[in-house]
């Protein structure tokens, strides 16, 4: 406790004051903070910016869960080496091994189909619809909230999709507060124009991810083709380049250290406006608690290899997730105390709520601040038993299938539109390709084993987690677990493939009768995950109506103290601004903002990942560098840090200059960032950039593109 | 080959032009590079600094194989945590654990005696003998001229011996051109008067061992006493403070980046006036293989210990052992690289040859460096060979007692004067000690498997290594190999302990014609081992009389550039100067010249070695700094980086600033300069220090001892 005092002294001692350059602004939020933009240093009209459907930001563009943008009139599409590796992947074979050796298409005719799956998309529509979708919800409570919101939003999307090429969603902004029907064209036919090779587009692989300094060449160049009626098609020989409502524009000079930097993007979850006591629930609990089981569930996995060389290879990947969960949760942990996230949240709050008890809105919002506030306490009342059995669904292999099994025969009877998320018929493939790869993945010792550690846990759990239904399953002592889990697994005939799959095609209620041991058991737990189901979704419902009054408060709060709030991330199109920002990692250690090609060669070994090709470290010891190098350092840069508010999604969004010009492009965060999603502390968050000097002068002097940048609009030296 | 040409380029154009503040100067020296001293910063007369016998440098003690410094007119000693651990160690208890708590002696009579065996040595004579040593050895070659070297040493010493209180040695500098003889008063009562917790004097432990930035407190205090008489005397209640000839004044004020600082100390080994071909050999062979080598070994025993848990607990230290030596060259091989040494030093010998060339001397010295060359070229035939062998004698337990245990019985029936370094009489505990430890660190299946790693290596060799003895043991194939080492070590009784100490008792010709098979075994390979020790020690003596020819010819070249050359490290007295300074570690990563308490909060994880006592975060907490602040960056100092050029045997050197007072105690140096026994690169040679604000403050607010501060002269704030 004393170390925790102590800690929070010095965390204090160093906490900025100013909230400087945090923020994912919706780009209509970007007029009202037009003064700070301006005093940034932004050199353009914040009102240009404040529709995403228009140029520039229409240029701005979804690639699967990542960003990209578009950089020439005819359709050109720059995003990172690791969001188009799919695409990469594709077109590899051992004969002609793209990733490995990278591509340049010496024209159109060279620029090779994409995966067929694989989709760009243009957001033409952003339409406040809040009154439509709470229409029905308003005066209801709990589940039934959740249900009239949903019904109203499937409908909505229905509706919208009805013109063919368009993808449709509902999006609410401020945790239910503002709903919006986001529209976009989808473009089908994407081809693959430029790509370095893996050893520069992803040079450092694992040992640099979330590592500052970087030095990677993470871009690739593709080309989005439309029908010959300019409509979104699939691939085709006679399709041609689409044209994009707008493509921004390469800078012809780069940015320096302190310069003024934007970034567009589709960030995807942020918990910044979460309450005090969620803050605290998740560094005080959910994340400690989840490494903790972690790491025993990662001794298991160990510990069974040790004697067994083949279900250590069998659990080899999961034991790679798992390792990776408990290093990034541990991050996650490690920062939030280092920048004592739990008691500055829970000051603000204490500030804002004896704020808010002296204005007149306290009487209508206060109870549902209070009540949201219960409904959260309901939730974590059982946070135990879920986590446990969220593991218990995801680290195992038989039991996921019996379980998953039994509750697609449970949707199956129902019309298909009221099925639940993800056992609609659309997700059979997927559920039918889970139930093949635990061939590969699955062995009856391990599972047992991950169970019991698991299931060992929740029958220590105080009587109100636990459920009739497990218990009966189960038992209540260790001895009772162990027999349960050796009748079960010794008699079912899930482990093998054919039977797995021939259940997947059965008649629901024979599933439902099923006299497998382990299908038997899924059936006899069902009630109960059903249940718990429920009482979720009445829980969101209930949020969903509750939250609102919160982030009102909030709003009102900080429009006082001149500060205006930005939705949390939800996958929509956001803006950040910042400048290029060194970064004090710690006592005595400083990183300056820009590495420069010096630095492959000091991390080069030979060895993948520091493996960079020949012809880029012939060209670093020739040093051709005139007109790519940093004014500032004297440098040739490869990758640039700065203080923008990013988060996972924002992989590819483009990074523009005072003018609006491309300067870089975003891939990836330092590892001090990683707590980031809760909140964002200027002292540590960074998000880290592709240096468009860099892939021009690999598009010019290494795997030359002379055609590519010439379309670029920045032509060969 | 084309890497390495990359490499070059980038590190030649990298690469320093001048030797700024290079040097391990002879206190004599210090006067001929006065001018550049002052340039440097330096504020007081480098004259006062030329003999080292006189104050100020006579405050400069040698400590075991590091370094002290006489801190008050009473005798108060400062020097490092780690160097006089033995001592704390020796003091401490279940019941008083001075190493987990440390120590403050409240006055006088609380000081406690160090372990008996420990010393302190302060130099009162440092002559030129150069006349005397050689006298007997000109003329004569090979062994002859290592003899004559040896026995004017010898006798020089006994006579300078006989003052009683004085230890002596005769020292060579520039590798045989100048012998000294050195005088040094040995003090034999030395107490513990001050020593911080292990958590702060040796915070962060392996894990920060040659980690910059740093936070460690590793300095104790201690006090020589003498008795009644003022001579040196075992420890006493009635001895008194000793007073020393002269004692360094703690600065008042501290450094910060920039500022001038020189250090004296007692260096042990460098090698940075070596032949450009002994660099090549280095960095193209030597570490290459020990570390090829030594993996081999490392991989013998993890195997090992897989499957015997007995075997994996009796080699754990030698395990770990390897693997710091394996660390620890691959760190000197990088560097060398990364500096690009074995190029620079062929560019510069080159230069300096042709030179030559052109001088009168060359006519003598040319013949002479041609010789030695020949000298080192005739060792390095058979290095490998020499290699395993050493490791053969090194990394096995009953192997080198039977090899010991016969050469102690060949040494012992010499008069001991002429006995062998090592094995004569007062070397006979330590050998039975070794022949102790072995029960603990031996199993036979384990030395098998390393015996047969290395002298399966040995087979391979070309002829030219093997010797007859080795093949005639062991015979010429794995197969013989195999046989050869079942039969010995199933036949040996040398595994029991008390066989073995009792071989250490019996007559020498008892063990030479014993019937025990391992030491049968030693005896037959006794005469192989005697020809390589008498071919090495007659390379020695040609290299002692003609290397002075290659220094010589070094010396010269450099005066004509206009730089003076300080002779290789060898123990004796040295000075460096130079400036707090940052480092440039990698591409955009720098590290600041001062860490501050800060950084040991955010290092503590409460957990070993990161475990700093409650007391001091307490205080960093509370923030009491006044009058210890850093001026220049605002931040309270924990320790300090320059450029100061050091070497194993510096430890606990003290650091003066520009008026020589001191500011600073060394104790290790970063990561990167690993490899400056050979070069000294400027760009990442850094020394790491204590700061004197640390220690001072942690005296006056942390574990308080007024009373010491006051004898030190700087009272508490």
């Amino acid at each position: 406790m004393r170390l925790k005092t102590m800690w929070m002294a010095v965390a204090m001692a160093m906490a900025p004051t100013a909230q400087a350059d945090e923020g994912m602004w919706m780009p209509s939020q970007l007029p009202d903070i037009a003064r700070q933009l301006r005093a940034a240093g932004f050199q353009g009209n914040p009102a240009d910016l404040a529709d995403l459907t228009k140029p520039p930001l229409s240029a701005v563009v979804k690639v699967g869960g990542a960003t990209g943008a578009f950089v020439s009139r005819e359709g050109l599409v720059l995003t990172n080496h690791h969001v188009a590796f799919g695409v990469i992947q594709y077109n590899s074979n051992p004969k002609r091994d793209l990733i490995q050796n990278g591509y340049v298409a010496a024209d159109r005719s060279q620029e090779l189909p994409a995966n067929p799956d694989f989709r760009l998309r243009v957001t033409t529509g952003f339409d406040k619809v809040t009154d439509k979708v709470l229409a029905e919800a308003k005066g209801k409570t709990g589940r039934a909230y959740y249900d009239a919101v949903d019904a109203a939003s499937k409908s909505l999307v229905a509706e919208c999709e009805r013109e063919a090429g368009y993808r449709c969603s509902v999006v609410n902004m401020f945790y239910g507060r503002d709903f919006y029907l986001v529209k976009q064209l989808e473009l089908r036919d994407v081809r693959l124009v430029y790509a370095p090779p893996r050893a520069i587009g992803n040079y450092g692989d694992e040992v640099d991810n979330f590592v500052w300094p970087r030095h990677s060449g993470d871009f690739t160049v593709l080309r989005a083709y439309v029908g010959p009626d300019g409509k979104p098609a699939d691939y085709s020989k006679d399709n041609k380049p689409y044209t994009p409502p707008a493509h921004l524009q390469i800078a012809s000079q780069g940015v320096s250290e302190g310069d003024f930097v934007m970034l567009a993007g589709y960030p995807g979850i942020t918990y910044r406006h979460r309450t005090a006591t969620e803050f605290a629930d998740q560094v005080q609990w959910r994340l400690l608690k989840s490494v903790e089981v972690m790491k025993q569930l990662q001794g298991v996995i160990e510990e069974a290899g040790k004697t067994d060389k083949q279900a250590s290879i069998r659990y080899a990947s999961q034991l790679q997730s798992l390792k990776n969960g408990i290093k990034r949760f541990s991050g996650e942990l490690d920062g939030l105390k280092r920048s004592d996230a739990v008691s500055i949240r829970r000051k603000d709050e204490t500030a804002m709520l004896a704020w808010l008890d002296k204005q007149p809105s306290a009487k209508t919002l206060n109870p549902e601040i209070a009540a949201a506030a219960k409904v959260i306490a309901e939730g974590n009342a059982t946070r135990e038993r879920d986590l446990l059995f969220a593991l218990m669904q995801s680290q195992t292999q038989l039991m996921r299938s019996a379980i998953s099994l039994q509750r697609l025969a449970y949707e199956r009877v129902k019309p298909d539109a009221q099925r639940e998320t993800s056992f609609q018929q659309r997700d059979e493939d997927l559920i039918a390709g889970m139930l093949r790869q635990v061939q590969r993945r699955y062995d009856p010792t391990v599972e047992k084993r991950l169970l019991t550690a698991l299931l060992a846990r929740y029958q220590q759990l105080p009587d109100a987690q636990r459920l009739p239904e497990f218990d009966a399953a189960f038992g209540h002592t260790p001895a009772e677990l162990a027999a349960a889990l050796d009748r079960v697994y010794g008699a079912t005939k899930l482990g093998d493939e054919a039977q797995r799959l021939s259940w997947l095609k059965a008649a629901p209620a024979d599933v439902t009768k099923s006299d497998d041991a382990l299908l038997k058991l899924a059936a006899q737990l069902q009630p109960a995950l059903l249940r718990i189901d429920e009482q979720r979704k009445s829980r969101e419902g209930d949020l969903l109506r509750l939250r609102p009054a919160y982030m009102q408060a909030l709003i009102a709060y900080r429009e006082q103290q001149g500060r205006a709030v930005y939705p949390d991330a939800n996958s929509t199109l956001r803006v950040s601004y910042g400048k290029v920002t060194p970064l004090k990692a710690r006592d005595a250690v400083n990183y300056t903002p820009l590495t420069s090609t010096e630095g492959i060669v000091e991390k080069n070994t030979g060895e993948e990942p520091f493996d960079a090709p020949m012809p880029l470290l012939d060209a670093i010891a020739k040093g051709d560098y005139k007109g790519y190098l940093d004014a500032k350092s004297g440098v040739m840069p490869v990758n640039f840090l700065s203080n923008l508010d990013t988060t996972g999604g924002n992989s590819g969004s483009p990074v523009l200059n005072a003018k609006g010009e491309l300067v870089g492009l975003n891939f990836d965060s330092n590892w001090e960032a990683v707590s980031a999603s809760w909140m964002f502390d200027p002292r540590y968050k960074r998000a880290i950039h592709v240096d468009m000097r860099y892939m021009r002068w690999l598009m010019d002097k290494v795997y030359p593109a002379p055609h590519l940048l010439k379309e670029l609009g920045v032509p060969a030296k």
